[in-house]
Parts: C-alpha cells; structure tokens; sequence
C-alpha cells in the first residue's frame, strides 16, 4: 500500500522570524499581536496569492495529496455535498480564464482546480434508491454545499503552500457560472463556487504578503461591536498603501479600494446575476 | 514586540504513518491511494470533530494566534467581509447551545467561536465617507462574505490543531439566526454563518477520523464525470458502518444518513426558511 509515494523535497521557504511574519500579516504599526507560534503558524501567516507559474507539472501524488486533505475537512452532517474538477487541458484553461477576464495564470498553471458546489450527487443518490431528496431546494443547501467546498479548499491550500506550491483563488468564475457549467459539462444543481490555480511559483515573479485589518476590527468579544475604530481603518490605510506602492499598484488604501468595490451592480464583473444563474443551473435557493 | 509570545508544549498527537492515516480517512478498502506526505499532511488527515473538552481556558496568545491564521487565509477582493466574535460567557453560551438543539459541548468549551458573514462594516465605511454600497445588496455578496468566513475559519482550525486543541463546526447556529442575531446584538446585514467550539479535548472521551467518499467520488479529470459509480458508494457504505460501529452509533452506512438528511425541510430543523431570516436580518440577496 502507498507504494507510490514521494515526498517532494522542497519546502515552503518560511520566515521562523515571528516579528517580521506578524509585520507582513498586520504593518509595521500593528506587529505587536502576541500570537502563540510553531511551524504550522509559520506556513499559515506566509501566505500570498500567487499568480506566476512555472509549467513544471505537479509531483506525483501532490494532486492526490490535496484532495485528501479537502476531504479531511469538516463536513455538515458529513453530506461532502462539493466535487472537484481538475482541469490540465490548455484548452479548458484558456476557455475558462476567458469567463475570468482573462488571467493568465489560469493558463500558467499546471492544474486549475474547480470548485463545485455540488447536490447533484445526491439527487441522484435518491432517484437510485427510490427516496425523496426535497430539502436540497432551500437556500440552506446552497450554504452548506459552498461552506463544505470552502473549507476543504482551505485544507487543500494549506497543503500545496507546505509543498511548498503556491496558488490563487478564482472568484471571477462566477463572471458566467452557466459558461463554466457548458464547459466542464457540469449537470443541473452543480456550480463551480471558485477556481483555484496551483503550480510552482515562479522565482522571478516573486509576491508577497498582503497585510490584513488590524485583529481588533475582526475579533470582537462578545457582544459585536459597531463602534468601528477609525484609527485602526487609517493604521490599515497606511499598511496597505505601502504594500501597494511596493506592489507598483495604485495608492488606494483599503478605503478606496472598498469604495470601487462594492459601488453598484458593475463592480462586481456580472455577478449582479447569480442568482439567476443559479436558478437556471437548477439550485432552487428557496 | 511580541513580547508575550509563548508556545505552548502541547503537540497535536500525529499518527507519523502514513497508511494507517489513508486508512482512518477512507477505509481499509480504500488506503492505497498514493499520497505525497509530510508532517502537515499528517496534522490535516488527523482531523476530527471534538464534542467533548476540559474547562481549561486557552493558552495566553492562542485566540490571537488563531485570528491571525483566519486573516491569513484569501479573501475575495481583499474584502474581509467577515467578523468573528469570542464567547466565554457561561450564560451567552447556554442561550446559543439552545438555539442549537442543546449541544452540550457549546457550554463545555472555553471559547465558543461564532463566524458572522458581514456586509455591516463596508455598509458603515460608505456612509462614513458618503460613497455608495449598493453592490451588497445582491446574492453574490452574501456568497462572498460566507466564502470569505469559511477560509478563515477554517485556517483557525488548522491553527488550532496545531497547538493541540480540538475543534467542532456549530452548522446548527442557523436553525434561528434571528435569535443568534438577538443573543450577539448583530447589528443588521451581519448574521452567524457558523460556530466553532474550541478547547482541549477531553482525553477521556476520545473522538475518532471518520472516513470519507473514496477520492474517484469527488475528484473528477474534466469533464465533470456522472457516472457516480456504485461499487464506490457500497465500498463508502462499508467504511462509514465500521465506524458506526466503533462509535455506537446505528449502522446506516452513508447511504442510509443521506436519506434521512435530504428528505424534506423537517430534516434540516428549521433552516427551510434560512432566506426569510437573512431577509429579517437585512441582506438583501437579488
């Protein structure tokens, strides 16, 4: 058993300096958080987006390594109600990176993992044995099957990252869930939630860590907290716009980012529209 | 900085084998799949829920270690659209524990870990600085802050398996989020998306991996394949009755679960008028 197993040599190159991780993750103003620490810590606050590849094909049973940790995740009521598409053909990567406004590490990489919110299966589940499956059509199906498909991508990111692999979520599937179903000939009630690109970073196009808002802006104890302090929005504004200068990338601060996007229908890229994608995908949402 | 760091001792127990971790995750059947292997994969494939803890209360710096993990993970646009909020309170606990058909161990874990979707924050900066949010108001946002709440959750999980705590998922916080809303004063257009009790686990209730669908069943090679092969479901049905078995619990097999899961809204314990609530709570979902 398991005969076939390699462990990839290359680690993910990680900090083991907490200071500096916690400054990436928070800006230099907030990396005084006091965080319990290990290796498992180093992996997690070390990740960026990677959006370079090289074409370096993944090792043998990386992709099998992955899915294994998705599937270790939790599960509601253990319904595992998500699929996962692993998409290799250059055609199919360039059809579906043209649904996402064209990234091109969805080209890049050698495998593009698609995400799929899946109740197809136990549909047909029932329609084999003969039982009634109706509460797949309430909204709360949806939740379930996209929450599962999450949190065993999470499992599967954190895998690859301790291959030392890098990867991007694809949201920008959801520009036209109907043309990813006809591509990946996706049947009714199954929709791809987020793409996923995996591969070896490329070295020469090196990313980095995007700070995030300062803990106390997230964490709230108990009960929630709407005062919103307007110091730790500008400490964020300040880490960002450094990171975005670094980065080449205009100097909006969080702030002017969120202003572009969530303005109206358009900031969205055609997503105003999904939840009659859904429906005409069969997902009742009910 | 980080002047109060500490690293706590205590070292999620690993298996450090790997076939009798493929074994536990997927049956003895099912064990040879050939998976690339390393000291994470070894903590992720240990995972399992645990619904029993000692009273002891968080190591110094651990929540804060585990937020920091959560804002690790992706984030949609960088949006964050997500709040978690820490409940240590015996009498807040309780209240939530009944909204969740009375689960025991919500009231014997030290911090119960309630993960909001959260369109308030964005909704608030916008009319701080007068600029449109009129993108909230569609299903998509509502997916994203949801996707968004279940990386980071489950990075925390990871997190908090490193350290050797155990963890379970309160999907049940939905069977009345406008009670959860109540309890946590939630200001509109933030709902409790999930819970998460989190704690040492009782070494004298022992909780064990449970197995999942054989790989074939959720990885797909493109295009998506239908065939759902039935020697794959019996061979599921086998594993999942073994460990039925082991816990005492009635041998149903998936199969059996399944059914009684899907067959109508009585089976999901109110969450048939999830979307009524999210409209009472002020999401909007066009």
């Amino acid at each position: 058993m398991n005969e076939n197993i390699k462990t990839p040599t290359t680690a993910t190159p990680v900090s083991c300096d907490i200071t500096s991780s916690v400054a990436a993750r928070y800006g230099a103003a907030e990396a005084d958080v006091p965080l319990a620490w290990n290796d498992t810590m180093d992996l997690l606050l070390s990740h960026r987006s990677v959006r370079g590849f090289l074409s370096d094909p993944l090792p043998a049973g990386t992709l099998e390594a992955l899915i294994a940790a998705a599937q270790s995740a939790s599960s509601s009521s253990n319904v595992q109600a998500w699929t996962v598409i692993a998409v290799e053909n250059p055609e199919t990567k360039a059809a579906l990176a043209k649904v996402a406004n064209g990234q091109k590490h969805m080209e890049e990489c050698p495998v593009l993992l698609v995400w799929c919110a899946d109740l197809a299966r136990t549909k047909q589940m029932g329609e084999r044995h003969s039982y009634p499956t109706d509460a797949t059509g309430f909204l709360e199906s949806f939740i379930v099957s996209v929450v599962d498909a999450a949190l065993a991508a999470q499992n599967a990111t954190v895998a690859a990252e301790s291959f030392g692999l890098g990867m991007v979520y694809i949201g920008a599937l959801r520009n036209n869930p109907e043309e990813v179903a006809r591509i990946l000939k996706l049947p009714p009630n199954v929709v791809a939630a987020f793409g996923m690109c995996v591969g070896t970073p490329d070295p020469a196009r090196p990313f980095n860590v995007k700070p995030r808002l300062p803990q106390r802006v997230v964490l709230h104890h108990e009960p929630y907290d709407q005062s919103l302090p307007q110091e730790a929005l500008d400490s964020y504004d300040t880490a960002l716009m450094a990171f975005q200068r670094t980065e080449k990338l205009k100097e909006v601060g969080w702030t002017g980012a969120m202003k572009s996007r969530w303005r109206d229908a358009k900031s969205i890229n055609g997503r105003d529209r999904i939840r009659s994608a859904l429906i005409a995908l069969g997902f009742k949402l009910d």
